[in-house]
């Protein structure tokens, strides 16, 4: 029964992971898979130290089976195959609007409280989603990522026929262009690493290296002038922010997925020109939970070739030393399994 | 029978408006006001001489009277009061997606070809909308920025019971507010000209003056927390851009109603922090001068009070060397009867 600590200064140790019985409204897990985020990445970088309290199990993209059921919970067995939604919601605030998920006093768990990588993790009943069987673990894993990919295009109204670009192909953008895709759009790419373009192309998406090609003008060739529908920002960067204004048609839609923390300059006069839209997502709900496990049973989110990596938990140092070092990969998960 | 015409350099003559017989479609006008707005002053500062053919009959805030109607003209008759829309559609582009108000063939009645500024106009039918007879001809000339506003509180999608800003107290800006409170929100209006503020307040909107009073710490106090469900960037400003993410709650919207010609830097983290949202706006639909005709007859925007100044037509350059003199004026129209 192992556990990942994060412990500050770029180290993740291995220490106990102690069952802690569940309380009333809560499950005991015991953990198989839980993959590394890029939040986790900010986490071990350190940027994050002001808000993370050390040591700290790390890992919020995990599956499990349920191996022990707390007093008042309903529609959950022993054995039951689950992914984990790892929100914890506090009280409600006038400011949040009735949406909890983004709400002010919103504890996620594997940041804000203890997380996934660990052998054994007791988490409330609400926050599980109930895998079918024919979803192997390790893709009940990639159910987190893909739930953010399917709240990211279902606030941007991605409709069928629709043109779509991501802009920026790593877990999460190559996840949001396969779900939109699913919902019958055209999806166009954009990424600068060309592992990553090879992949995606693989995919059967239209790809772009805008270090290579121009963005916008490849847009309008490949869509006879008539540009994106819909916009997302995913690279975090100022050449995606510079460039994602170009790309949308009349009332075209933006959604803005990437973490800038930084103020950066934004092109208002098109905002204003074309009537577009610029949409913050963050997260998930519970209806984006349902439809990440629906897609990934079917098998379009082929999750196989996202996952560069499978890792014993032992090795979680080195692990996340080589995503540091390898601008290639896609998703590492750590076999939590022990 | 006189026409405005701008001449580049800052001047504006007194020339002759020659009455053209309405082609098919079209309808001749006998002006009686036309307001002058923000954008005419951007003209008259040689801002857009690259798209502005010069002489131009300047003008696109007009009320008139029908004197002549063209072949194929319907529900038009000779004596009808009206205000002018002021868009002449071009060819359809892919790119407009059906919505021709901010299409790529746009040309606008007053900066793209002659405006309303003159006695007699000849423009296409279907830019008329008729004014009631309870209505006065100086506020059919306010009909175009009431509709202005009318579209952006619709895109800004506000509801009744909602907590509105509006950063920048000028002639749009108080006209969204006094719509957004017909809708039944409550409004501040956030102002640095103390003559606007009083006025503001005289119309019954808390007033805040973001140079002495700190304006978020204000929304918050007056909301109990809540912030706004909606902001409108009305100021064109810097400080405007670097407070408007600072207001709303979560699944907040803010609209760019002004007109930012330089990239300006944007927290784009609160957009993903809160799921906030930036909504374009320009122009408007033929719905929104119906609303603001409908609202204007009602007397709920106070338009006597918005008009500082009635000036006749052949005053028309010291008129326009007065509102750049004078930041207390809100509206200013020509009187175009000769």
């Amino acid at each position: 029964m192992k556990a990942a600590q994060y412990q500050g200064n770029r180290t993740i140790t291995i220490g106990s992971s102690h069952p802690v019985a569940p309380g009333e409204g809560e499950v005991r897990l015991d953990v198989a898979y839980c993959g590394i985020c890029g939040t986790d990445i900010h986490i071990y970088h350190g940027a994050m130290d002001q808000r993370v309290h050390r040591p700290l199990v790390i890992g919020h993209e995990a599956s499990a089976t349920v191996v022990d059921i707390g007093a008042g919970v309903a529609g959950i067995a022993v054995g039951d195959r689950v992914a984990v939604r790892p929100m914890f919601f506090g009280e409600p605030s006038p400011f949040d609007k009735g949406h909890p998920h983004v709400g002010k006093n919103l504890k996620f768990i594997g940041i804000d409280m203890p997380g996934g990588m660990q052998s054994s993790w007791t988490v409330p009943a609400y926050t599980l989603h109930a895998l079918p069987d024919s979803l192997e673990m390790a893709h009940g894993a990639m159910i987190e990522p893909a739930a953010v990919a399917c709240h990211d295009v279902r606030l941007g109204r991605v409709q069928a026929g629709e043109t779509v670009v991501v802009i920026g192909g790593g877990p999460i953008g190559l996840l949001i262009a396969l779900v939109a895709g699913q919902m019958g759009a055209r999806v166009i790419l954009s990424e600068v690493n060309d592992s990553r373009l090879q992949l995606a192309a693989g995919l059967g998406m239209d790809v772009v290296n805008p270090a290579q090609q121009d963005l916008a003008g490849t847009v309008q060739e490949l869509t006879d002038g008539a540009m994106a529908d819909c916009v997302f920002e995913v690279s975090g960067s100022a050449p995606g922010v510079e460039v994602m204004t170009e790309l949308p048609n009349v009332r075209g839609r933006i959604v803005m997925v990437a973490i800038h923390p930084e103020p950066k300059p934004v092109n208002l006069f098109k905002f204003f020109w074309s009537e577009i839209q610029l949409i913050g997502v963050r997260l998930y709900e519970e209806e984006d939970f349902d439809r990440a496990i629906q897609l990934a049973a079917s098998g379009c989110l082929h999750l196989d070739r996202l996952i560069t990596q499978i890792q014993p938990i032992d090795e979680v140092q080195q692990t996340f030393e080589t995503i540091d070092s390898n601008p290639d990969g896609i998703k590492y998960l750590i076999d939590c399994r022990s």
